[in-house]
């Protein structure tokens, strides 16, 4: 017994990309609540040379889907990052959670050794399709569902891990 | 074909663990530069009622044992939370890491569907390892993994993502 190419990728995306969506939510809320433009939630930077909380969403969208597209063989979509509101970046997610969801087990599953070109910063690296998921995909995909819950953290939003997390025992 | 369940946890778990360790060793750096008392830099929090940078390590550990430990069927070594120092912290690293590495694959593997009941908040969560792998410890793991490299970008010490997921085409 194992785990699947697709048990390991496309269900665990859509749950991030699920609970992001929430988390959303919730700062429109505390936005509305608090009377703050939501335009400063989403502007939001750690430190001036990282990315702010919509390029942050927008790269979690766009591993999912790469991941997706790539290990099943096709050419991922592309997105153009021109979101300015929450609720443009909820349907960029949703239209996501759509792509990636789009996937049958048959489509992913095998691609352990598929091989997958990525140029990164003017350089190809070459990745099997085990070690693109596990070295690349899922790493940079919780660093960004993670970094937009911390910015959202540090603005004062109340949410916690569980928002994080989604719903235990479910997987 | 497919992942086993020690492909996506013990490589995963070592390689974070280690560059966490490596990205503790520029923010040792960067205080010593800078004459930053390093104590600073491990209280830093992103928020008044999130965890310090120190428990975010201490975390990030505790994930990497639980997940080594449970996985195989043994109860992980308890490691107090009485880091003071950054050296303090690597050790406890590399304490991990050397517990996560001494499991072979045939004693992680085939754990897809091993009850692994856990508690939380004063309530017991029942997991199969699968689940528990997929939605609770790679979650956590690198949510706290990205939330310590958060702190330390935010405090001004000069890493970048390639810091965060190690040397590339390597898994």
């Amino acid at each position: 017994m194992a785990i699947s190419m697709f048990q390991a990728s496309i269900p665990v995306l859509v749950r991030g990309l699920t609970n992001l969506s929430a988390i959303l939510d919730k700062a429109a809320q505390h936005a509305a609540a608090r009377k703050i433009d939501p335009a400063a939630l989403l502007g939001m930077r750690l430190f001036p040379d990282m990315f702010p909380l919509t390029k942050q969403v927008q790269l979690a969208c766009d591993f999912a889907k790469g991941a997706a597209g790539r290990l099943s063989g096709n050419e991922p979509p592309k997105f153009p990052d021109e979101e300015k509101t929450i609720d443009e970046l909820k349907a960029r997610i949703a239209k996501t959670i759509e792509y990636v969801k789009g996937f049958k087990p048959a489509q992913i599953d095998g691609s352990e050794d598929r091989a997958i070109a990525i140029p990164i910063a003017g350089q190809t690296y070459n990745f099997k399709g085990q070690g693109y998921l596990l070295g690349m995909v899922l790493p940079n995909f919780f660093f960004h569902l993670a970094t937009a819950y911390d910015l959202l953290r540090h603005g004062g939003v109340e949410i916690g891990k569980r928002d994080f997390l989604g719903p235990l025992e479910t997987m």
